[in-house]
């Protein structure tokens, strides 16, 4: 079973509105195990709306077209679909009343032009569900002598979302004679270049192509890393859960440590984990990334149990007089560590990091923006010294300020794993 | 000249990303009136793939695809695009010189694989930026006598938007030979709700209605607040602006101090701006906020002449201890008074402000999530004493601590507009 998504909406075109729409139905097809190999968008014209909708019947079983059913003008996905079945529209009275009774129970007039969206093709069957005042339609389209199908739902997404679940759902998993599950897992890295994962991966993408399933792809997602996505295929959710835990086990033989969290989880999940796990507390100091680091941190609820605070010591003086710093350059391996040392003992933490650098445009003390000093007080779990550690961070001032804040958490994720 | 917008990869049909790319291709070719009446997805396959870049090519001028471009083996948008072409790949020595060197200077070694995004096909132009490791390319192609255009563009959105911006719409309006320039300004407001502003302005609107040019439109923009963006359309680009110009003029007329930038002017580089040019310097005390006041401010270039730094008292005993608090509760008017006072003190810095509250999901000293209090304290331009502000702001954890930043940088520079 193949099913294509046509959103409808000028405004979609021009960009006024992001078309969330698509991919959430993208991955509930994806869910059911039903193919999809185009997402199509086109606008209010009733001409290319037919000319799409025609396209889409013939290299797929069924369609669901999104939007273009609201009251107005420009609202013509009715009639469109209504040529493509080639028949006429007529006013189906349960519809018209649900409309009227809608418009009642809200103390409002039902203004006339709301009476079009009670016009059905003739022959579709309208969705049992209408949170809003457009129907859901089924759509029966004979192509070459094969039954096919148009779902047509509004692009509201509340009214969509349930009509999908609800309605097209069902209907397309039933015509499917829908049999399978398809489950994905992502696991996030950081530390290794695309190619390089995938080269190292090379082995079980090779093992796993002749079955087709589970499959691994790579997404590069810059400051975040590089994902490991393994996606799986079976009769039942548990059985597909099962295809992807042995995969994901597989995976991590190879990729260790640098695998930091599974789906939603970030950098700074993985550090407070570590942090709560050995009870340690942290002191951040931070300069070029002005708060960036203790904002991303504390963005994870539970943070208050680990997290002691940040001194965000941004002009050269308040480092020198807030953290008692030498006369020496503020980017430097000597103010790293004595940054990690105050966040420690200032903030009264268990463990201090700290980062100074140049973020840019300009250069800074005859450093080149992306220069970036990480200071890491590890206080009694280490050897009793900071340490600090140089890099040298690509892109503009925005793109080293966020890998600086990820890096140095990265950083600190190592230290920590390495530690008893 | 028409262009379509093509978007590959299988994640995106999938739903596990949402391509706003598209989006932001559509709004750049509709501001330079280029007409666009489609956007299409297809995955990373090599047959669908060729077929959609035929479709588009028949139906447009024009057609920019974007991704694909990576260096695994599942990015062949080179390899499709190549086949509609009718030529071959071959190894570009600028692009690989460029790829080689840009591992060079991270101290990476460069994989294989990455010499794959080196291949162009035989014909194409290389774009003159090269922001990542994908190259962009210029596609002459060639249907039924016609010379059309296919731009490829990588996935990533900081690669794709520069080389949008800087490559393909100017070789587009070229081509089109543009007779007409579109311009648009988005004046950002912050303090007034999106009905009332429509309200106020809705005698502009009126007036502008039956010229059709220029026109104005409203954008909520959640956390940074609504946009009122004026577009107009004239012979030449001078000409556009000076109608822009004209109705800038009138909005603010009825908008006055609620207009805080334009374009991508944010809350904080007008602030930026007030401090600078009255000769001020910022301290900053943050609790619920994590870092993020500190973090926004200084995402602006030049943050270092007005901006000290902040203390980011996360814990009570942080707050106790460092900022000299009470022993009563941390979110209350005293904490936030005492935390504005400790930043200009404590930080060196003419004026200080300061966040404290409950960002949630948990309540804390029995307040809800989203209570919020704000202290500013003005110094030599205040009467001695800082004030605190009580808000309570809605959403969950993330829009709290986004709204409680920008809120407190509003209410900052109110302060400021107000002193002499």
């Amino acid at each position: 079973m193949r099913c294509e998504v046509v959103a409808i909406g000028t405004e979609l075109l021009l960009g006024q509105i992001v078309d969330t729409n698509s991919s959430w139905i993208g991955e509930q097809l994806a869910l059911s195990g039903i193919d999809c190999h185009w997402h199509t968008r086109v606008g209010d014209n009733h001409r290319r709306m037919v000319d799409v909708l025609r396209l889409a019947l013939d290299r797929n079983d069924a369609v669901i077209v999104c939007g273009g059913l609201g009251p107005t003008q420009d609202d013509i996905t009715r009639e469109a679909v209504a040529e493509v079945m080639g028949v006429e529209l007529e006013t189906d009275h349960v519809v018209l009343d649900r409309i009227v009774s809608m418009f009642g129970s809200r103390g409002r007039e039902m203004a006339a032009s709301n009476a079009r969206q009670a016009d059905v093709p003739v022959g579709a069957a309208v969705m049992d569900r209408q949170p809003g005042t457009a129907p859901g339609l089924i759509c029966p389209v004979t192509v070459d002598g094969t039954a096919k199908v148009i779902y047509a739902v509004p692009g509201v997404p509340y009214e969509m979302t349930e009509l999908v679940t609800c309605c097209v759902m069902p209907d397309l998993r039933a015509r499917a004679g829908a049999s399978s599950v398809i489950l994905s897992r992502t696991l996030r890295t950081w530390g290794m270049a695309e190619s390089t994962l995938a080269e190292v991966l090379a082995p079980r993408v090779d093992s796993l192509e002749a079955a087709g399933n589970p499959t691994i792809a790579f997404l590069a997602s810059g400051i975040e890393g590089i994902k490991v996505r393994v996606t799986a295929k079976a009769p039942t959710e548990a059985a597909a859960t099962r295809l992807i835990d042995a995969e994901e086990a597989e995976v991590r033989v190879v990729l260790g440590d640098l695998v930091f969290g599974v789906d939603d989880e970030t950098m700074e999940h993985s550090v407070q984990h570590l942090l709560a796990q050995r009870r340690l507390t942290l002191g951040i100091a931070e300069s070029l990334t002005g708060g960036l680091i203790g904002a991303r941190f504390t963005a994870v609820p539970g943070a208050s149990a680990v997290f002691r605070g940040s001194l965000v010591t941004y002009s050269s003086e308040v480092k020198r007089d807030l953290l008692d710093l030498g006369p020496g350059p503020v980017v430097s391996e000597e103010a790293a560590m004595a940054m990690a040392a105050a966040a420690r003992t200032m903030l009264g933490a268990d463990v201090g990091i700290a980062a100074t650098g140049v973020a840019g445009p300009e250069p800074q003390e005859g450093q080149k923006p992306g220069t970036v000093w990480f200071g890491i007080d590890m206080g009694a779990l280490g050897d009793g010294e900071p340490e600090a550690t140089l890099v040298r961070l690509p892109g503009d001032r925005d793109r080293v300020r966020q890998f600086a804040a990820i890096s140095l958490l990265a950083l600190l994720r190592q230290k920590l794993l390495a530690s008893p």
